[in-house]
C-alpha cells in the first residue's frame, strides 16, 4: 500500500483491538502435557463437537429459542474456515452452472465473485432501509416464472445483519414474509427454495437490540441455511466460521468439505472454544462493539462535515461499512474521475459497482461506494472522509 | 471408535511426538505486543511472504539447486490449509468434466475422491518398486491418442515421495522420463500436459537420502506443479500447505483461493514461520523421522513373524504406510470376509481397491490393503498385524 494511504476499503478489523492477550494466554492454558495434543492433531470433517455444540447452543440463545429446537441441533452444524469457504463449499453443492441466486441489490462482492465462478447467473432485490422490497421479490418470482426460469432458481442470498456492503439489517418479519414467497413458488420450481441468511457481522451491533435469525421460524430447519463466523469478531487471522443446514445438503457439504481439507484446523476451533468457555470471547466482542460504534459515528460525523450537499449515507447500528450515495452525474467506479481524485488525496474506498451482480432486469448503478471504519483508526477515518470530500469537490 | 479397536487405517500422525511445548514457546513468543497483531489479522491470499520466501529456499536447498532458479521463485508459490486444498483448487482451475487425468495405480483416495466429484476421469499407470511403469504411461498416452481423448488429458499426478498408499518413492529418472513422455504428447493433446508432484510426505524420510524434485528438470517452471505440506512433518491439527505453479495457473489459483477463504490462517503461517526460523521445526522433524522409522521397522517385523505365506508387502523407506497384498483369492474390500474377521479381531485397514480409480482398461484390484504406522503405538502396531495375522488364518 502506498505510503500515507487511507484505506476506507478494506473490511479488515481493527489492529489495535486484536486479542493478543487473551490469545497468547489461552495457548499457554491449553498446549500443556497430553492435553494440548488434540488441538495438534487432525480434528472431524464436521468440526469440533464441543465448539458446534457451544455454537449451536448460544445462537438458540440468541434467538430466544430452546436449545432443543430443532433447527438448533449441533448435528446440523459443520465448522469451516471462515464462513466464507462454507458459502463457497454451500454454492458448489447446491447449485449448477447457468442456475440463479436471488441477492440483494447490492449485494457483498466475493459472494458475487463465488456466484460467478460457479457460473451461475444473480438477480437483485431492491434494498429498503429495513431489508429487500418484498414487492420487488414478488415481482422477480414472478418473472422468473413466466420466462420458466424458476426450475432454475436455487436460492436467495441475504447477508442480514449489518449487511456488507450497505449496513442494513433486515427486520424479522420481512425475512418471514420472503420466506413464505419461496415456499409459495416452489411448486413451479419444482424444489426446495432455500433461505441462505448469511449473519457475518451480527456480533459486531452496536446496540443489544438483536434481530432473531430466519431459524426461529416454522419448520425453517429445512429451508434456511444460516451462516456466520467468529473470525471477525475475535480475530479475523483466525479463520473459523460455521454453518447450520438441512441434513442432506449437509452430508454434501461434509463429502466437499473432506476434499477440501479434512476439516477445519483443530487448533483454531480449540482455541475458539477455549475463548468461549473462558469468557474471553464474550469480553472481547463487547469491547469490539463499542470500538466500532465509536468509529462509526466519527465517519457519520466526518460525512456530515465534509461531504457536498446531495451526497447521502446509511447510518449504521452494527458491522463495519457505510454506504454512500453520490449526486447525480458522479460516477464511482475505478476508471471514474471521482475514483482518480480520490487516489490522489491518498484515499480509497470500495466502487458501489462492484457490488451489484450481473442482472438483465437493470443497469449496475454506478454512483456509490462502500466505506469501511473498520482497519483505520478515528484519525484516519475521519481524515480520509475529509480527503473524499475535496475529491468530491475537485470533481463537482 | 470401539474400544480396544487398533486402526491402522488411519493417515493421523502420532500423538505423543505432537510438538506441544514447541507451540506453547513459540505462541508465546509470537503474541506480545504490537507484533501480535499482526498473526491475529487477515493476511494476503497467496500467503505470508516470509513464510513462502523461507520454503522456496528450502526447497532449492533440498534440491541442491540455486536459490536464485527461476523454479523456486517465492512468488510462484501460494500458501493453502494443507496441501490437501492445494490439490482441490488445482484440480478446479485446471479441469473441465470429463477430462482426464493420468494417477498411479494404486494412488491417495482423497484425491481420487477430488477427481471425482469434479467429474474427472482417471487412468491408472502401473507401479514399480522405482515409480510408475514408463513403458505403460507411454502404452496409455498412445491409447488416449488412438482414441482421440488426448485432448481431454491435463495432468499427470504422482505422490513422488514415500507414496500414500504404497510407500514407493520415485526416482529422478522416472519423473525426468515420464516428463519428457509427456511433452512429445503435447502437440497432440493441442496444450500443455502437466506433472503434478505431491511431496506431502518428503520430509519423512528415514535416511538421509533425498530424490532431487521435478522442479529441478530443464524448464520444469512450465510444465511441474509441486505441491508439499508443513501439517505431516509438524503437527496435522496446523493446516499448512503450499503449492508451486506455472504464473498462469497460479493468477487462476489464486482468485478460487480467494473465494475459498481469503487466504490461509494468518495465524498458522506465522507458526510455522517461527517454527522455521527458531529450528524447532528441523529438530522435530528429526524427531519424527526416527520415531516412524522405528514403527515402521515394527510394523515389518510383526509382518514377518505374523502374516502367512504369501502375503507381500512393502518396506517403507520413509511416510506412514505400508501397502500389503494377500494371497489369490483373498479379498480385502470393505465387504469381505477379511475385513469382517480383521474387525472381529478389532482391526482395522483400508481397503486397496478403494486406492484405485475407475478404469476401463482393467479391473480394480481387490487383494490389497493399506497399513497406517502413524498413529498406533509400536505396540498396538505389532499387536494390530498379530490381529491381522489371526483374521487371515481364520479366512484362508
Amino acid at each position: 500500500m502506498r505510503p500515507g494511504l487511507i484505506s476506507l476499503a478494506a473490511g479488515f478489523t481493527d489492529n489495535p483491538s486484536l486479542p493478543v492477550t487473551e490469545t497468547r494466554e489461552i495457548m499457554d492454558a491449553m498446549l500443556r502435557g497430553k492435553s494440548g495434543q488434540p488441538p495438534l492433531q487432525y480434528g472431524t470433517t464436521a468440526g469440533d463437537e464441543t465448539l458446534r455444540t457451544l455454537t449451536a447452543q448460544r445462537l438458540a440463545l440468541q434467538d430466544g429459542q430452546p436449545a432443543k429446537a430443532k433447527a438448533y441441533q449441533p448435528g446440523r452444524m459443520m465448522i469451516t474456515h471462515g464462513s466464507q469457504q462454507f458459502l463457497y463449499i454451500l454454492t458448489e453443492i447446491l447449485c449448477d452452472p447457468g442456475d440463479i441466486v436471488l441477492v440483494e441489490d447490492p449485494s457483498y462482492f466475493v459472494y458475487l465473485g463465488i456466484m460467478q465462478s460457479h457460473g451461475l447467473r444473480g438477480r437483485g432485490i431492491r434494498l429498503e432501509p429495513d431489508g429487500i422490497d418484498l414487492a420487488h421479490l414478488e415481482a422477480t418470482l414472478e418473472n422468473l416464472k413466466s420466462t420458466g426460469d424458476l426450475p432454475r432458481l436455487k436460492a436467495l442470498y441475504l447477508v442480514s445483519y449489518h449487511s456488507n456492503p450497505t449496513g442494513i439489517t433486515t427486520t424479522a418479519a420481512k425475512k418471514a414474509a420472503a420466506l413464505k414467497l419461496l415456499r409459495r413458488y416452489e411448486p413451479a420450481a419444482g424444489h426446495r427454495l432455500y433461505l441462505i441468511e448469511d449473519a457475518a457481522y451480527r456480533e459486531l451491533r452496536f446496540a443489544d437490540d438483536d434481530t432473531p435469525s430466519a431459524l426461529t421460524f416454522d419448520r425453517a430447519g429445512n429451508r434456511v441455511i444460516y451462516t456466520s463466523t467468529y473470525s471477525k469478531p475475535y480475530a479475523t487471522g483466525v479463520r473459523v466460521g460455521y454453518g447450520l443446514l438441512p441434513g442432506p445438503l449437509l452430508t454434501a457439504a461434509l463429502r466437499v468439505k473432506a476434499n477440501h481439507d479434512f476439516g477445519t484446523t483443530n487448533l483454531l476451533q480449540q482455541l475458539i472454544t477455549r475463548a468461549l468457555t473462558t469468557g474471553a470471547y464474550d469480553a472481547h466482542v463487547q469491547t469490539l462493539r463499542a470500538r466500532y460504534a465509536q468509529k462509526a459515528r466519527a465517519m457519520v460525523r466526518a460525512c456530515h462535515e465534509n461531504l457536498p450537499a446531495g451526497v447521502k449515507w446509511t447510518d449504521p447500528t452494527g458491522g463495519l461499512y457505510i454506504w454512500a450515495r453520490m449526486p447525480a452525474r458522479v460516477k464511482t467506479d475505478l476508471k471514474s474521475p471521482l475514483f482518480a481524485a480520490a487516489l490522489k488525496q491518498k484515499m480509497l474506498y470500495v466502487p458501489g459497482n462492484l457490488c451489484y451482480c450481473p442482472d438483465p432486469a437493470r443497469r449496475r448503478p454506478n454512483r456509490e461506494m462502500r466505506l469501511s471504519f473498520g482497519s483505520e483508526n478515528t484519525r484516519n477515518v475521519t481524515k480520509g472522509i475529509a480527503r473524499l470530500g475535496r475529491a468530491l469537490k475537485k470533481v463537482l
